[in-house]
């Protein structure tokens, strides 16, 4: 079977570059396992621990501990089997929307894994069938798996990596977590707020590197409020279980921890090594990744890769984006995206977001900038809501106002920040926040909040308007 | 004692007044009576709606029901302690934040009853004593009270205005609203969610006529899903009350509707008629509404007037913005807000908010518009979050593909219009959403589906960018 497009994978930058394709009138094929159709984002990624991450904020009643005590939870006795009846139901959902939309765009599923024979050959190998696909133009976009360590006695029950984490059947009362990078930190919040205790360990000293440090100092106390232990700049030096269940990690500086779950939360590699890339010239580098130049193009002409496979920052909403550039870009329709511009969305507890620059990447390049700040519980509806941690902060350009960057860590951080995106794209200042009115009471309001609080700390007059021409001799 | 500028009224215009003249240096009474620091926003107004809306939401599990059921509730018996608990503590504290930054701004508070004795004389009158301002500028910033009808046995137990209805002690079974406006709706879908039936009246046979109609009929086949009844294009011809504590409504078509409580919600009049407004020749319409220019200035030169007591729309947020408006013309700053970007926000169950034209408006000026849509259900975070119903609809030119308006139903619609209006405001247009990438999974995503809902309808090709240079032979 020819096809003007074979996709490898069907996850976030596979569905967008597939659909993209079809919609430009491309007769499109996409090949996955029949078990993983959504990709690693909907089995074990984004969307299971997204949703985990809700069913724990409302169970345990996170957002109404300011109106009814510190220990509430809405039922009293919480199980794992309460978490995951929800993760299934929206995964099951998810799943028949994905598919629809395949099938409404006229993609051909094919269900099984793929290797190349050459370089417009594709052959699938499913249950007991193989058939054999060519085609004009390939997108790669075979996700990741995460990393393991060969001297870390996994075992799918009390030492997991971070695929496992929802066959869990009991929840840990101690959970050590190794690997504070987005994944790690994520779920490292969602246990901390179920009141387990727990202990992160990194090599690094500073987490989350892209991100301004006042919000990482942010999450720290607030993780720490509830108990969690860093162990930064720590190597792990031994794994291993003892008889009562338990967990023993052992660091180079000779601590000893111990917990009930240990998670390996320490990056992903690519699953590039079942694709046959030996076999027409594709080079990947040491953890699997396949270059693309801007175009999201390859080495070779007509493949193109797009999604984790190709690096950072391996989130779904830009390999979504990826994958549709990838498709414009190949059928000739030239795409590209503000690379500036891309908004982070990082779901610890609490969430954190941000779009452009940190006050860290401003004082390297030695570019002044002023900032103006607000918190939720400032805001009437942080205080309806009963929200107590929740900041925002604005960098602009003291001279022109122009908008740097936005940073939110706080709930609803992930949705607000395409406000600051918008204003930041389209060339607005901080007078558009000041200017705006924005319905009252929201979280956005946030905005104008920093807004006048940035204003603030300028010499010049700027609670009005500045230009003041019916004004001369004020 | 002499003042720059006395303001009569501490809602959110009077507030927002006294804090931008203070920032600009000017020395500044606010007086209201002690018990309503804040005004009507605060006390029985906006503040303990959204709060009670809040408790509602999370109480009845409202939310949570497309993972646990319809009848789920978080509780077993919810009574209105549970209520109102959490009200009167937001109160407490939002009255607090409020207190403090008119503290922190230097701003004098005088608590009791104001009166004009001349154009720049205020005399309050509080608990045993009087005392006598004066002022080079006022900003008249009174509010309003529930327009009540003669004819209606007001009690405060059954049979109730708006304002009393955080005092009722038990929930009704049965619940009639008359006055199908913004507060009527905002109440009737919030005893709706308690699984209460509700009756709404109104002379009127379209309700709420500033917004989109198929916002409104989304927001009616909500509501009738949960078995309210709309009796619209009928008057009330009798209300009276029953041996048995019930009320019975008799409409001029001769229907007889019995319930348990009687909410009036006819709009409101304003706070003018203690004023002592005709020393100074200050005048009021029926309603006692006072007419502004654009500067939010009275017929006299040196009296302003903000908020509720100018009519139209008498929200909370353009009241803030009125008074800070109001406060920078009278010093001499002179400033202005887009009406056309005003966006509104309903907080009816589901939220409602909008910027920008409605279908009718373009209809009616014949303007060609085209438009696209999304429905949460068919994000990634609609399934997290378990929301059903949602719906998000922009209205664009489709030639020059700008924005003309933007119109959300469903959670978070209050906040998420801040995107549209930005972009709206910034002079955006479909592209950017298509563009610009979205955090995932988040309910923002749906501008991005919405956009390519919308572009998918017009002839040219707009998947991937519309200028095409590099492909001059496709």
């Amino acid at each position: 079977m020819h096809f003007d497009l074979i996709v490898i994978g069907s996850g976030p930058a596979g569905q967008k570059g597939a659909i993209a394709a079809a919609k430009l009138g491309r007769s499109v094929a996409i090949i996955d396992r029949q078990a993983m159709y959504g990709g690693v984002s909907l089995h074990g990624g984004t969307i299971p621990s997204k949703t985990l991450r809700e069913a724990i904020l409302f169970l345990f009643g996170l957002h109404q501990r300011a109106f009814y005590g510190h220990d509430y939870t809405v039922k009293e006795e919480i199980n794992h089997e309460d978490l995951i009846m929800r993760v299934r139901m929206v995964e099951e959902r998810e799943m028949s929307v994905i598919r629809d939309q395949l099938k409404r765009n006229h993609v051909q599923m094919f269900f099984g894994t793929a290797h190349f024979r050459n370089e417009k050959t594709v052959v699938v190998i499913g249950e007991g069938n193989e058939q054999v696909l060519t085609a004009d133009n390939i997108l790669i976009a075979c996700g990741t798996h995460p990393i393991r360590h060969a001297n870390i006695p996994f075992d799918g029950e009390t030492v997991i990596d971070v695929d496992q984490i929802l066959d869990l059947t009991d929840l840990p009362k101690k959970l050590i977590v190794v690997g504070a990078g987005v994944i790690g930190l994520e779920y490292a919040s969602m246990f901390a707020a179920m009141g387990i205790g727990v202990t992160i360990i990194d090599q690094r000293t500073e987490i989350l590197g892209f991100v301004d440090r006042e919000i990482i100092d942010r999450l720290k106390f607030s993780l720490m409020e509830q108990h969690t232990v860093f162990r930064l700049g720590e190597t792990l030096a031994h794994v291993e279980k003892e008889r009562n269940n338990q967990v023993k990690v052992t660091l180079e500086s000779g601590k000893v921890i111990r917990g009930d779950t240990f998670l390996y939360a320490v990056g992903r590699q690519t699953n590039t090594d079942t694709l046959n890339l030996e076999a027409i010239g594709l080079k990947t580098d040491k953890k699997g990744r396949i270059s693309v130049n801007e175009d999201f193009q390859t080495n070779i002409d007509h493949i193109y890769a797009a999604g984790d496979v190709i690096g950072f920052p391996a989130l779904a909403a830009t390999s979504m984006e990826q994958g549709r550039l990838a498709s414009c870009n190949m059928f000739c329709h030239p795409a590209k995206t503000s690379h500036e511009l891309l908004p982070y969305g990082i779901y610890t507890i609490p969430e954190i977001s941000m779009v452009g620059k940190t006050e860290q990447e401003l004082t390297d390049a030695k570019i002044p900038y002023e900032f103006g700040t607000a918190r939720y519980d400032e805001l009437a509806k942080g205080q309806i809501l009963g929200v107590k941690s929740g900041f925002v902060k604005i960098l602009f350009d003291p001279k022109t106002l122009k908008l740097f960057g936005v940073h939110i860590i706080g709930e609803q951080a992930a949705e607000l920040i395409h406000i600051g995106q918008a204003v930041l794209a389209l060339g607005g200042t901080l007078q558009y926040f000041r200017d705006t009115v924005f319905n009252y009471p929201t979280l956005a309001e946030a905005y104008k909040v920093a807004a006048f609080n940035g204003l603030n700390k300028l010499q010049e007059d700027n609670i009005c308007h500045i230009e003041s021409d019916r004004c001369g001799d004020e």
